[in-house]
């Protein structure tokens, strides 16, 4: 072989390796938490507050704020549910299904920010509480992927897709929504009670099935 | 058409419909519970201690007895965690992922009687407690067959099959253990972490595929 050659076959080899890290992606596992309205936070913390940043998510901007909030259903409670900043228009509480049967929430599986006749219940925070008609939701798994990332493998926003889950308990996920935006880093979104079924947890690394 | 013909299509018919129900199974879901030695009910509930039936179980025999411990880990402790009966040689606590995590028990996930170096814990009944070097596990999700099913069916007990969820949380489960037994009645048997991540509960059908 000479030089040429083995160049052109250098470059296919990486050009393949290249496809198939594009078909990785990072697992992030969510634990319950709320994204809140200014006019929310100022209830609960006190008018004026700002959030203050504990820990920054791998979606760029966003953070994990130091403050919780205690969220109420008709049969029990959940304390220290985390705020992730920054503020939104809307406040919006994220649980599993596993938190909803606890408290007592009736809440439907959705898209993030698909709020209209969500769960109801109260949040309180140390200085006041709210009473949500809506807001609290079972979040749909989802990927978050970034604008050239979806362009150059042929995804666009509102997709369905599946996931290929490995190990003791490997399994094929279906229906998991694409979310394509500039601002979002390839990322699969999942919840305690799929995170436990699949034994994955936050850093694995799963297969994006077409 | 005359009637030989009409007959020879009716019978084609349930031929294929009766094929399609047999691959169907029931979905059990299994909260925590343990069986137990007499050795060990006799220390918990005091000697000679007959367990009494609340509800008999879809697989023959088995019930559910009135009869509940607390299982303690190293960070706290399930109460009411219900005897499942008859009694059994060895004492076999079965828990979900999220309920080792919850008390800190370090439950492998395991077949059913596979117990040398599972996880360790306490269990307390009312008038004693038993300190369980092993015993503790995490059940692989399997699927209970009679022979008879198995033999028409071409399963044989220890396959590992698939199941096929529908819905909005759709999956194809692998590594699904068969376990075939003239005592068992076909039944597949998920935790709570798997149900709620596939949207399953008790009574469910489910598809089983090789």
């Amino acid at each position: 072989m000479n030089n040429s050659e083995e160049k052109i076959i250098k470059e296919l080899i990486l050009e393949v390796i290249k496809k198939l890290e594009k078909s990785k992606v990072e697992v992030g596992v969510s634990n319950k938490h709320l994204h809140i309205s200014q006019k929310d936070l100022d209830i609960l913390y006190g008018k004026g507050y700002e959030l203050t940043k504990l820990k920054e998510l791998k979606q760029p901007g966003q953070y994990a704020s130091n403050e919780t909030i205690t969220l109420v259903g008709s049969k029990g409670k959940l304390e220290k549910v985390r705020i992730l900043g920054p503020v939104r228009k809307n406040t919006q509480v994220e649980i599993s299904i596993s938190d909803s049967f606890k408290i007592g929430v009736n809440a439907p599986l959705r898209e993030s920010g698909k709020l209209e006749g969500s769960g109801a219940g109260k949040i309180i925070g140390p200085k006041g509480e709210v009473y949500l008609e809506e807001g609290i939701i079972i979040p749909l798994r989802h990927i978050h992927m970034s604008k050239k990332y979806a362009d150059e493998n042929g995804f666009k926003d509102g997709d369905s897709v599946k996931t290929k889950i490995e190990g003791k308990r490997s399994c094929i996920l279906e229906n998991v929504l694409v979310r394509v935006s500039e601002k979002y880093n390839l990322e699969f979104h999942i919840d305690f009670d799929e995170a436990n079924s699949c034994l994955l947890k936050s850093g694995d690394i799963v297969e994006i099935k077409k």
